[in-house]
């Protein structure tokens, strides 16, 4: 579903080594640095296991200077944190990314990020989400009015990026008590980080006297605005929310940032609260190539992730709670018999029918009970049983049965995988 | 194309982890271990990077006491060995493992693993292919009459599976001057090793005088003679030989043993020949899980693993040679315009076609040139490209051009999806 989604955006498929050099890791990601999985010195270079896929493509991007590229990848990353699997979060984790590399019209890709996110949360049908909308310029824009000192500018949105885990006034007490943050300066960050809405807060923003005189401020505003009328014309603009709490944790991102949250219906008595935090994120990252570039060359990227284990997580949640089983497999057809000595007529029958595409199965038995047969095909949900026995094999026919309805109809031999692609495709 | 085979024979996907704990990983692989990438010590237990997709498949079925289980897995495995590119042979690569586990009836499950093969080469078209097959059971027998000590019958066998890249003279010499076997006994051993042929072989070692009468030879004789009777009736038996030179360089495996060699046509002037080894192979392995079972519980096993790497090299070399050019996307539809502010439509356009599944993608620039859009698609191999521009605009209609044929017709703009999805249907 993903995958498809992300091929239908134009996106080919990448794949990078697990590995990157430890120093070019440990460089370009901040704070997370303590948690990345470093390799053995076995000899060689020093290696460590990638912890995101977005640094890995910008470090394959700038090694093959290509200035433009769409791709997507999916694959695992590992993070030393210490694992909570009531919200699906592990050591090793699969993540899907899509970006977009290269120099485009302002807000054109980032719109489409937007709108890949859309469609794969509606595809999975997991209930209603919100996508909320920042951009670190204005964020640095409020840290500047607000009178943060520049040296400070990650430590706090690192503080302020708890927001979704903790009150503001826990956030407001690691900001004045551990990064020495002024208290009246938290107070003024507190009264924007409040702020949430649609395209209307955007031009509220534009109208807040010391906001408006900010440079970088102006320029994430100009982009924000744009940026929702592109949404409008995708018809999504409703599922975004411009909300000035947004940090996002990782130091790469340069403008637009965005998470999207599931949104909570009130649970049932006995339903278990989901809580899996956010299930897609992303944004814009301008200056990461550059950084691997020995020329400094830039290449303006912008991206998404999304969070396979915590949306599986809520899947499987949403299952048992409608009590829906899950079926492992997808054979759609059993060979089976009544008769002793029938192994050479199944394994004939079932190469048959494998050679027709068709998924099908067997025992692995060469007298089977019909009883344990059918009992298989209830248990694994195989819609098909077709039955050779003596009787049939006589009358040149075999027993196509529909395990469901457990209706049974003979059908000569040669018109059989005929009749059984019949059956499937108009199920 | 891999997977979808897997799942018509009934397996389940199943995701193991990519690190296990060093010692289990170490303890089961033998000659091997000095291949395994280890991670650093930092804090918790000692951990390494899985190097197959078997031992952490035997490692789960015991951890979970799971007595049956039909499972595929695509994952990532690494060895620390020489790259050697040239054979698509990698430090991480990439394994598609199918495994049957469970006690069953002999030989059915072993055949099933040929067939999947089977499936998998020819679907691939790769060209004309050969699997060896042999058993660990004749291997030992042979050893055993030929009178190698029992405590050198793991590393003569290892020294043996080398026979696909060195003479028998060579692989002689390691097991005489190396691993300290008797001349005359290698001798013998060479004797046996020359031999490969279809059913007839396993009829004529039936009357071998000395290995028919050594118990373990007779058992893996036995099941071999069942075993072309199963691929006879899948139809398949004409790609199979029985080769005694065949040993396969994993300790684990207890029984038949695979290898798919690709055969080369006679190369044709200037063409590179290909030598990649083997592209997939497998085995029976029926005591790997007792070996993580605290109780030693057995669980027979056999499985087969294709070599993704390898394959992609084998196809790639192919398409060079034929001259073919691969898409790299699978865009069905260009979303263009010759006129300047035409990007709200568009946008407004391809929504329309995501929306409804269609493949699309357009330049993310303000006022592209005409040209340079149709160029595009022409690179990317796109098909069709539809057309918006003020005149289309106001009859109501779009333009639909086939970019091979370069014809373009108007479509009213309500039936737009519908004429693309005809068309992308016929294609």
């Amino acid at each position: 579903m993903v995958v498809s989604c992300f091929k239908r955006h134009g996106a080919k498929g990448l794949d990078t080594p697990a590995f990157e050099l430890k120093e070019m890791l440990t460089e370009k990601c901040g704070e997370n640095f303590g948690l990345i999985y470093d390799l053995k010195d076995q000899g060689g270079e020093l290696l460590s296991l990638r912890y995101d896929l977005t640094v890995p493509f910008a470090r394959y991007l700038a090694m093959n200077k290509l200035k433009k590229m769409k791709r997507y990848q999916v694959g695992k990353v590992w993070r030393r944190e210490s694992p909570t699997i009531a919200q699906g979060r592990y050591r090793e984790f699969c993540q899907c990314d899509f970006d977009i590399a290269g120099q485009f019209d302002p807000m054109i890709p980032d719109a489409e990020c937007l709108k890949i996110i859309c469609e794969i949360l509606s595809g999975l049908q997991l209930g209603d989400f919100l996508i909320k909308v920042n951009d670190r310029r204005i964020i640095d824009g409020i840290f500047a009015v607000c009178g943060v000192p520049e040296s400070k500018f990650r430590a706090i949105c690192a503080s302020m990026d708890k927001l979704d885990k903790m009150s503001w006034k826990d956030v407001r007490h690691e900001m004045v008590a551990k990064k020495g943050l002024a208290p009246e300066v938290a107070d003024q960050i507190g009264d924007y980080v409040k702020c949430h809405g649609g395209i209307s807060l955007v031009e509220q923003m534009f109208q807040d006297p010391r906001l408006s005189q900010n440079k970088q401020a102006l320029e994430g505003l100009t982009d924000l605005k744009l940026l929702f009328e592109y949404l409008t014309l995708f018809g999504i603009s409703e599922k975004i929310s411009f909300d000035l709490s947004l940090a996002r944790g990782l130091d790469y991102y340069t403008g637009v940032i965005y998470e999207a949250v599931l949104l909570q219906t009130a649970a049932k008595a006995g339903e278990e609260s989901l809580n899996v935090g956010s299930v897609a994120a992303g944004g814009r990252y301008d200056e990461l190539v550059a950084m691997f570039d020995p020329k400094g060359h830039k290449v303006p990227c912008v991206g998404l992730s999304i969070g396979v284990e915590r949306i599986f997580y809520i899947m499987e949640q949403k299952m048992k709670a409608s009590g829906e089983k899950v079926r492992t497999t997808e054979t759609q057809v059993f060979v089976a018999t009544p008769q002793k000595n029938f192994l050479q007529e199944r394994l004939k029958l079932i190469a048959e029918l494998w050679d027709s595409g068709i998924k099908a199965e067997m025992l692995y038995k060469n007298n089977p009970k019909l009883l344990t047969q059918l009992h298989y095909c209830e248990n694994m949900g195989i819609p098909l049983v077709v039955i050779i026995g003596e009787q049939e094999q006589k009358e040149g026919v075999i027993k196509l049965r529909s395990v469901p309805s457990r209706e049974e109809v003979a059908i000569k031999r040669e018109n059989l995988v005929a009749e059984i692609q019949k059956r499937l495709s108009e199920s």
